[in-house]
């Protein structure tokens, strides 16, 4: 199979790449004034906590489903927040889920399918990159918000 | 070497993924009314087409500098637009560029150290992937401006 002869990246690594984007978002998170975190939208959008609980309901349920095999419908209200100490935790919690299940992945298993909570069918690796593509994704969309608050969001470079 | 026994996604569903993202970054430019597209901003930030200029600098420029070993130095304003019509012109001529550039790159390549504009010193797939992230993160800033706008954007997961 072509995809199985060239390798241009290692599930190390793409784990790193994402662990890195989750430490990117974690400081977005820790820049919001609380109220602002809850309240704050432009255009009709959603504020940035839920947005946040988008990315906490694809992330570790979705890697979860992806190794288990054990389909749970999407549900973003799940996880309830009153304060932004309660997001962090939840976000630190969920790094070492992500950890934990990804460490589970057989290389093979990236080009197998998965029907994503019942309903998105592709290969694992096009659902891992969604969930990255989308944490990014939402993430800027914090930074505008950041910056509309006159804050300075973190760098979009620093990954650590 | 760690990161070649592992193959999760090949070069050809690297540049699949990239083109199918520089396409939504395409129907996200042509959403924008021409005006807005040059001046709207939120915040103190670009407009949505120096974001695209950046893309713009990053993409083609960047590809060819790692394919053909040939450094320039960033340069973002290189591209100069007097109206939407273009900027879109431009990105599908990138489109080619970087079809035709990418098909030259192997698959150790990948991983192969690459000084970025004479600046950035990471492994090619770093880099690439970095292209991506940052397309990413402008266009979803667009997004926003958007919604600003009273402009519904195009669905995010649509990539063709």
């Amino acid at each position: 199979m072509e995809t199985l002869t060239a390798a241009i990246i290692s599930p190390e690594e793409l784990l790193k790449h994402w662990q890195g984007h989750r430490a990117l978002t974690r400081r977005v998170i820790e820049a919001f004034p609380e109220k602002e975190l809850f309240e704050f939208s432009i255009g009709g959008m959603r504020p940035f906590l839920n947005m946040v609980q988008e990315m906490l309901a694809i992330a570790g349920p979705g890697l979860k489903e992806i190794v288990t095999g054990e389909t749970q419908p999407y549900e973003e209200k799940k996880n309830e927040f009153k304060t932004k100490a309660e997001v962090l935790a939840k976000w630190d919690a969920e790094t070492e889920v992500i950890n934990s299940y990804f460490a589970q992945l057989s290389p093979e298993k990236f080009h197998e399918m998965n029907n994503l909570f019942g309903q998105y069918n592709f290969p694992v690796i096009q659902n891992l990159m969604y969930f990255i593509d989308n944490e990014i994704h939402h993430r800027a969309q914090g930074y505008v918000y950041l910056r509309a608050l006159g804050i300075t969001p973190p760098p979009f470079w620093e990954r650590y």
